[in-house]
């Protein structure tokens, strides 16, 4: 079993490293080669191990005799390009790239089948949780109701922290990035894409159609500050960027963003870099799985998950949907409670608007300045954004910022 | 694919119902065909489905042109006579019998090699959560470095009932009968058995050599009160019945008993019937695994699971030593704290033999009566053990008990 491995960063060199061990430990890995290394930027890499088989040159790469290519390159150009490329070639692919799979996954399943091989893309969600291989083979005989998940590990240790210290969102950002848990540009995790991204591969496998990404509803945290922290406390509460994703009467619900989750349920308590999944299946009920979203030995234990499946052949495919698109629906229709935010200039007219929108509402402090923060109880998510719209709309209103109780919504 | 069920209760008419909802919605189940249902008495099944495939004869089942049997009659006879019988005739095995496993896996996983069978058992550990397959195939590039598990839900019934309705051990248990959560006679589960084998296969599918269920150490919670619960939640703990084996230093320890579970530790929230293993591999860290261990149809989605894999030609054995039998070590020598009730005729005493066997002692209330109960710190279990047989010995003491701290045992 040859391999070559497209990047040599963080997750490459931990995966060269583990395979490197396994082969002396473990019957399975013992025939397991690595034959060439693809790198951007050779002389970052000179003080590697392996640095005969580093190049820049694809073709190089193509040109040896290989069965598998791990990518893990990041991004989605020229990974997209590489991996058509080694699928059209008859060589399998395992992947660790979430942008790739979320834009791409399902063109390049097909390519894999019509050209008898297979792409695996366990490493893709979660880091190093289990996750698709549970989800396709060990929950075959249900049908998946639910997702949700905790999956992006950054944001969690920013949300943590601020929960914990009660700094501000900025504060804690910068001291992700100092620890390297944020990249120089968050924007994809802090806005919630790459959430979203993991979400969308779980769903369109579990619901067996693609769920795009962009058609999910995705809130950033950015936008969240100290005293939302200090608020959702007062109820029992942490704040979690949460996806949360559902099948019900054929319509699939999908949702990214921010929400109160609160301390009896089970991510209240999923801390830093850690990650969740809870997957709920007709048979077997809720299933939680929990650990390492990210990191060097925990993505590289998810990727030796997908080449021993090559080494014993199991190609079954991670992504094999017999449906097209999914139309994605942004509300639920069941009941909620959220907590609110309004800067108001007019405290006693906005009070009257929001009686008149909400029949149940309990304060959560004295208004203060210009805020009201309220608590409201609502028949369903359509009629807390229509009502929200509203208030939204009344000319004394600058801002309204609300904050879905997770645990409401769901059950 | 044909299949034989041997047992028809009410494992077995899920998994029939499981497959058969299978066969409707699911591509690779669309040829799953039931061949013949064994069971012990006809005339209790006799309103059930396919009563015509029911037989008290194991020949006929044989008789049948079958590529799978599906053993859910528990017990070890006749279930390890009918599963050698199956595999000998080149019949894979799919069995959720952890009495039979823990007692014959070894010897039965050798004769389904020599037949080049599969003998799958994901349903016989924590009931539908997926932790066989993700161990044995998932994991295959981490050493695995310990495990830990609530596996029994009967017991965690009972401890849950104890410590939030402060009802004593009798009342719970009773409760747990009349549930359905706990059979008329449920030594297995309260002396600890049915968590020791369930750890025991774990641990050799893990440490990749056997280790015997009777060679950990087993403690039951029969012995379990009120008080130690109310002496638990002042520590701010849980008690729970814990599976605990790690491997060192080439060498196995393995322990099974109730012991103080701190509100920090994931275990806490485990509540009634819900399993739970903490995994521990070299390189993905700890990862948890959580759901419903036992049930209708939890226990069918698992049985589907390693139905599927063999419909996939999947034919991994989860059960793969090359190990013998390892020596399995009863005490840690990491550092522990416990808390200790004492029954004493002579408190002063006892309190100085205390003083003089544990360096760190914390008085937990004023000694009442004959009793004292103490949290004491040591550097090894084997300390503690020790000392604790000294204070045994002493001719005022009629008993003494210690609930160990699990959190500070594999921290």
């Amino acid at each position: 079993m040859n391999y070559a491995l497209l990047g040599y960063g963080v997750v490459g060199t931990g995966i060269v490293e583990l395979i490197e061990k396994a082969k002396e430990d473990i019957d399975l890995y013992k025939n397991v080669n690595l034959k060439g290394i693809l790198v951007r930027d050779k002389s970052k890499h000179v003080n590697k191990r392996y640095l005969e088989l580093v190049t820049k040159d694809i073709n190089r790469i193509f040109s040896e005799d290989i069965d598998v290519i791990i990518e893990v390159m990041g991004g989605i150009n020229p990974a997209y390009e590489y991996v058509k490329m080694a699928l059209i070639r008859g060589v399998h692919v395992i992947t660790a790239n979430k942008d790739l799979i979320a834009e791409h996954g399902s063109e390049l399943s097909k390519i894999a089948k019509e050209n008898n091989v297979t792409i695996k893309l366990e490493a893709a969600v979660a880091g190093g949780i289990p996750i698709i291989k549970p989800l396709v083979e060990s929950l075959s005989g249900n049908k998946i109701l639910s997702i949700k998940g905790i999956l992006n590990g950054t944001t969690n240790f920013i949300l943590t922290k601020m929960y914990h210290e009660g700094v501000n969102y900025e504060e804690a950002l910068k001291e992700a990035q100092r620890l390297g848990f944020a990249e120089a540009n968050p924007e994809s995790d802090v806005m919630g894409y790459d959430t979203a991204r993991k979400l969308s591969i779980l769903s369109s496998i579990a619901f067996n159609g693609r769920v795009y990404w962009k058609d999910i509803l995705i809130e950033g945290i950015s936008d969240l500050d100290k005293e939302d922290f200090l608020y959702a406390k007062k109820q029992n509460c942490c704040i979690k960027l949460v996806g949360y994703s559902t099948k019900k009467n054929d319509r699939i619900y999908g949702v990214v963003k921010p929400m109160l989750v609160d301390s009896k349920f089970e991510f209240f308590d999923i801390s830093n870099e850690v990650n969740s999944v809870i997957l709920e299946g007709d048979a077997v009920g809720e299933l939680t799985f929990t650990g390492k979203g990210a990191g060097m030995f925990p993505t590289a234990s998810a990727v030796c998950s997908d080449l021993s499946d090559i080494i014993n052949r199991n190609f079954i495919q991670s992504i094999n949907y017999s449906y097209n698109n999914y139309s994605v629906e942004k509300y639920l229709p069941n009941k909620c409670e959220a907590l609110l935010r309004i800067r108001t200039k007019d405290i006693n007219t906005t009070k009257k608007l929001l009686k008149s929108n909400f029949n149940e509402i309990v304060d959560i402090c004295s208004s203060k300045n210009d805020e009201i923060v309220v608590v409201v109880k609502v028949n369903s998510e359509i009629e807390m954004e229509k009502s929200l719209d509203k208030i939204k709309s009344c000319p004394y209103v600058s801002k309204v910022k609300r904050l879905v109780k997770f645990n409401t919504l769901v059950s």
